[in-house]
């Protein structure tokens, strides 16, 4: 099992830095940066301290969607509840559904310091997962974000499958991606989605199928149908 | 139910102000600096974004006894098991205790940046808590320890006590290094401590009694025979 820690568009150097200590004290080494502000940066090395392999395997990629590409488990950390409300675990609960799905690569995800995840990203998770703070002061720092969530994680390394063959391999990201560009251009296409009223209809889709979490040849399966479509549609325009 | 973080001697004043921060996103308020190497510092309030409930309510103390006095829980963070064994709590398992107990007062305290806690300071504490880390790397920053043991202690606002009136007010800390300071004067001189070779004997004592969390009582009723056997002492003497 696979598992990676992605910072999307961190503004502090400081803070990855720290996040790197900070994965690497839990036994954790696959860091990935979303665009970041500033990199590489003498301060990252600083405050990781000796994390030096973490630090120096460090991905950088400009994209989000690049980032999270061939995960077939993405968990988003969100400060507040979102108008839509989303799967949503607490960090204490965080192993047991990891487990359970047997993922092959896990993103957790954290967002910008100031602004957390966009809806589109958090649209892209399958769980998003809150730390419980303080009603009068929510301002958790991004690397004690990660630091708390690698801390629950920790018992990862040593924890024992609970049922291996339950469940066929599931979708990976870009392939979810590839799905629900091709259920848009359907839906469009149909009339359904209308681009000047979208109604968070794609939202609420993508809401659905991410908590499904697709199997891979459920994807297959949904988008030979939009083809299907497709076609009977190309059909009747030439006939 | 007064609850405050101890750090001694810290080095970085970073370090304050991200504790102060990681203290404050969990609730708790009140955090004491033994002996610190820069106080105040422009970086504490840096570090500490806006949790200036926190910083400007901080309390500065020479000694580690300073610190503790007053407190009938001392909670001690420490990075590896000692000589001496200590009651050891992993930081899931740290609320039902405090609840079992009803202590008054609680101190949470963490070592030196490099160091950690000295084997007096550690002696003082009636439990040692271990945060688990990567075998190959276990270099936690101070502030993201102090972050875990917040985020584990969160619940502790919202928790009910368990059992009100089982126990009798525990002695203070304050109360009990009296106590420990009239056993070594009568250990010396009946001549059960020699020293120069002490072979652990305080140390070993000392478990002892804090495992046993004393009451009030219970130390004025073993100070009472130290007195006594003093008394005798002199009478033999002078007889």
């Amino acid at each position: 099992m696979n598992l990676q820690f992605i910072l999307v568009e961190t503004s502090h150097p400081g803070n990855i830095g720290a996040a790197a200590r900070a994965i690497r004290t839990m036994g954790f080494f696959n860091l990935t940066l979303v665009n970041p502000q500033q990199y590489p940066d003498p301060q990252i090395d600083a405050l990781a301290s000796h994390a030096t392999d973490v630090v120096e395997t460090i991905r950088v990629v400009d994209t989000f969607q690049e980032a999270i590409a061939g995960c077939d488990l993405v968990i988003g950390t969100s400060a507040r509840s979102r108008t839509l409300p989303w799967p949503m675990l607490s960090p204490k609960d965080l192993i047991p559904p990891i487990l359970a799905r047997q993922p092959h690569s896990i993103a957790i995800v954290f967002g910008r310091e100031d602004r957390g995840l966009s809806n589109d990203e958090l649209a892209a998770c399958h769980f998003h997962v809150q730390i419980p703070t303080s009603e009068s002061y929510m301002s958790l720092n991004l690397a004690q974000a990660v630091q708390v969530i690698a801390y629950e994680l920790f018992a990862l390394g040593s924890a024992v499958p609970v049922s291996p063959d339950l469940y066929e391999p599931r979708a990976t990201a870009e392939k979810m991606q590839g799905f629900y560009a091709h259920m848009e251009r359907v839906l469009l296409r149909i009339g359904y989605l209308d681009p000047r009223r979208p109604k968070k209809l794609k939202e609420r889709l993508q809401r659905l199928f991410q908590r499904a979490e697709l199997e891979d040849s459920e994807v297959d399966l949904l988008r030979g149908i939009f083809t299907r479509m497709e076609c009977k549609l190309d059909g009747e325009k030439s006939s």
